[in-house]
């Protein structure tokens, strides 16, 4: 049984099949029977909730509140913004009908023809159009501005290749919504989450990431500007994580949101909107986990420390028991979420293999000879590294490895990344060296054209202008024209 | 400004108006323009996740675990427990197509006719028919049981007519789903949830219930035993505000799911499901709050304590917010959310009404003669009681009154529950009785027939065989047969 928890398809055979197998085999995911919609397991749910609550704490410390909106749209909402409704309208789920009933020989239900719709709803797969509809009965003033709203909900976009936690049909997210009364106010908010967002993924997630802002071809569909993180996976690929848009007034204007500013003259709100969603799983899973199964950071992992007896008999369970309990206590205490799995039906080599797969950050192991020398097996689970160490002291030992191993999964991750950085300039070289993953710093002349032709023949895109690299111009390598930045071109999920 | 706060309908004049007039003056939703579906705003969410919090907890402390299934169910899985669809087809929103296309003319989409989808799928109205298609996966030995999972989720009954939380078609809940080895261990499940229920509504709501089962007619689809708690309104009409079911072997029978048990034979699964959902907002608000507006529980109050300053001038408002300050600080210390509202824009009496309105449980206020005087001014919402007191050990003051409200609306509920709670013996006396409201214990001889005449003479249900009443054998009020037990009959939401 260990050795089929650890039957896990290796990294460099496979990547891919690496990321599939893990997802199942550490329980956090499954396919579900209907089409491109998944099942998060408790195990997958329980990280995903640990990431919720400490970004909704984030947000709220940014001064935003949760609401709920509907699920359902109607058609004619969804489609007066004409880019929004061009982007959204080829992969949304349509309700027609609000009635099932009985076939004739009464052994099956259909859809009742008597109980069409007026007018079709679709299934939401953002919801700018809902929410700026109803921020027009919120609005009048300048007083009744900012409103800084967020919503935690599902959302569905009928995509034809799907991959848990990366791509499906319906999805976890949040979607933040705000309202300004002036252009300045709205482009700082965009950023503002965006540093949010930046922020959480390395601090919590340990995972590095790039910030920038899209080009005009890779935007949100209604923004004006879309803001991004990327993070870089173990492949070389980009993975975006996080985007905050700047709309403009492109919604305002389509709902009629207006407000009477100061000087009593009506004036077109300016918006925001900004989401993460699941897909932060797939980057957590992919930036860290290696070939023994997860690697999760101790902030965002479910169990952060398990305890595993190695007894030989009841009596000799019960005494490493009664030694362990205090330290079990006082990590308890500290706040750190101990499992303590003393189940006698399975064997500690199996236990073994299922937190390493699991991901849990640190593993303690007592046996007899342990209990007569005092000492205690500790293991992290970044490194593997075991030791055998004095039982005295092992709390503050596991607290400071905790905090050692958050660090220490960004660092490498972010090594990692470091490394597989590159300028370049020579558009033949760019052909070959993209294939084998990495973010490709090049020149840009700016236009669609260079953007699709380089997308065409490379699979790569441009994933943003970065914010943090000192710019000088330069020559596009495509077109050979001028270019005014460099931008980061890579493969991406 | 204030007199249009406070504009609200009396409840003696119009209950039903008053109700729909709080939710919408209190800022908790407002009907959107999808049919059935609300919005919930801001403060009205912010009790939600109030709710949510705690009730996840207790969830948690019995050992349950939170996951995610899809939001669509394809129909024949809809349709395999026989009384399950009968229970739900006749309010279930149906998605036939998967994509929109421009109109010819281009300025408008419609549905691609081209993406029909094979074959149709439900919104979810309940989630046991997609959660037990899985549960099949993931059993196969007794070692897999129990299995107790969560879910907090959206579902969709296309219900004809609607209120704001009592009755929508889109809602939030939860939805328990456990499955068990035994027959026992199941029906103790389905009992132990509904304590959790009971107890939250009374320690955490403020709001009485009676426990008990309900009678066939009344119970879940495709259940063999509902269990519920029923809350008494201010108008004596019964909310179900929570249920737990015991479901049998039905659903492991319809999809399939046996286990091995320690002989090694196979067995059907036994399952329970439980749920509660946003119409609990609905009995919170209809329970405690009066004509002025919003009364709320302290242990649910997004706002615990609301702080407003009365000064004249900006000197005068630096001196009372110094002499605040350290009241905020060690109030917010102990765990209590504080507003200080020192918005200069809004005039103290505008305050004032709107945080009546919006139930804030404890309103302190200072004034230029308080600062000289060394004293606070204190309100409680719950008996609108308001005090000059010394400023010296306000801290205190206000922790003791907040527990003191909690204990307050409680008893205050139920003082008024089991005033209108009547044991009565004769039809045509019950006939006059229920049309004023009120809980009826009367004998009833156990067959539908009895149930449905009661109900079309009346409007008025069995809500439930309660538990904690001592039961004497008797005589139906309607059919005059024997009758075991005395049942709770109401009218309800």
């Amino acid at each position: 049984m260990a050795k089929e928890l650890k039957n896990l398809t290796k990294r460099a055979d496979n990547y891919s099949q690496w990321y599939n197998d893990l997802v199942v085999k550490a329980d956090l995911a499954e396919l579900s029977p209907v089409r491109g919609c998944m099942i998060i397991k408790p195990y997958g749910y329980a990280i995903w909730e640990k990431m919720q609550q400490q970004l909704d704490k984030m947000f709220k410390q940014t001064g935003v509140q949760n609401a709920y909106f509907p699920l359902l749209i109607p058609k004619s909402f969804f489609s007066r913004e004409a880019e929004h409704v061009a982007g959204f309208a080829k992969e949304c789920a349509v309700v027609t009908h609000y009635r099932l009933r009985s076939t004739e020989d009464g052994t099956e239900v259909e859809v009742d023809p008597n109980a069409k719709l007026d007018e079709e709803l679709i299934i939401r797969p953002t919801s700018e159009t809902i929410i700026w509809n109803t921020y027009k009965n919120w609005i009048h003033s300048w007083r009744d501005l900012p409103i800084l709203c967020n919503q935690w909900c599902n959302v569905m976009r009928w995509e034809m290749r799907t991959r848990p936690f990366l791509r499906t049909s319906e999805f976890l997210w949040q979607e933040g919504h705000t309202a300004h009364a002036t252009k300045e106010e709205a482009e700082a908010k965009a950023q503002e989450m965006l540093k949010v967002y930046a922020d959480f993924a390395e601090n919590y997630m340990g995972v590095p990431v790039l910030q920038g802002v899209k080009s005009e071809t890779e935007r949100f569909a209604g923004a004006l500007n879309t803001y991004t993180i990327e993070a870089m996976m173990q492949d070389g690929k980009a993975l975006q994580s996080g985007t905050s848009h700047f709309l403009g007034q492109n919604f305002a204007k389509s709902f009629d949101v207006t407000y009477l500013n100061k000087e009593n003259k009506p004036e077109y709100v300016w918006a925001t909107s900004w989401g993460v969603s699941t897909r932060l799983m797939g980057a957590l899973i992919m930036v860290h986990s290696d070939d023994n199964g997860l690697v999760l950071p101790p902030k965002l992992a479910p169990i952060q420390v398990v305890i595993i007896p190695i007894n030989k008999g009841e009596e000799q369970l019960a005494q490493i028991t009664a030694k362990l309990q205090p330290v079990i206590d006082q990590l308890r205490e500290l706040g750190i979420s101990v499992k303590y799995d003393d189940n006698t039906a399975k064997r500690p080599g199996f236990k073994f293999a299922d937190y390493e797969l699991k991901g849990v950050p640190v593993r303690l192991a007592m046996g007899g000879r342990d209990l007569e020398n005092n000492t205690i097996e500790i293991m992290r689970r970044d490194t593997l590294e075991k030791e055998n160490v004095s039982f005295d002291g092992i709390v503050e030992r596991v607290k400071d490895m905790l905090e050692d191993i958050q660090k220490n999964i960004f660092e490498k991750a972010r090594a990692y990344r470091d490394a597989h950085v590159y300028e370049c300039d020579n558009y033949e070289e760019f052909k070959e060296r993209v294939k084998k993953g990495g973010f490709f710093l090049c020149h840009w002349d700016g236009t669609a054209e260079t953007e699709a032709k380089i997308k065409e023949e490379t699979q790569a895109t441009i994933r943003c202008v970065p914010f943090a690299y000192e710019q000088t111009p330069g020559v596009d390598m495509v077109s050979g024209k001028p270019a005014v930045a460099r931008v980061i071109i890579a493969r991406s999920y």
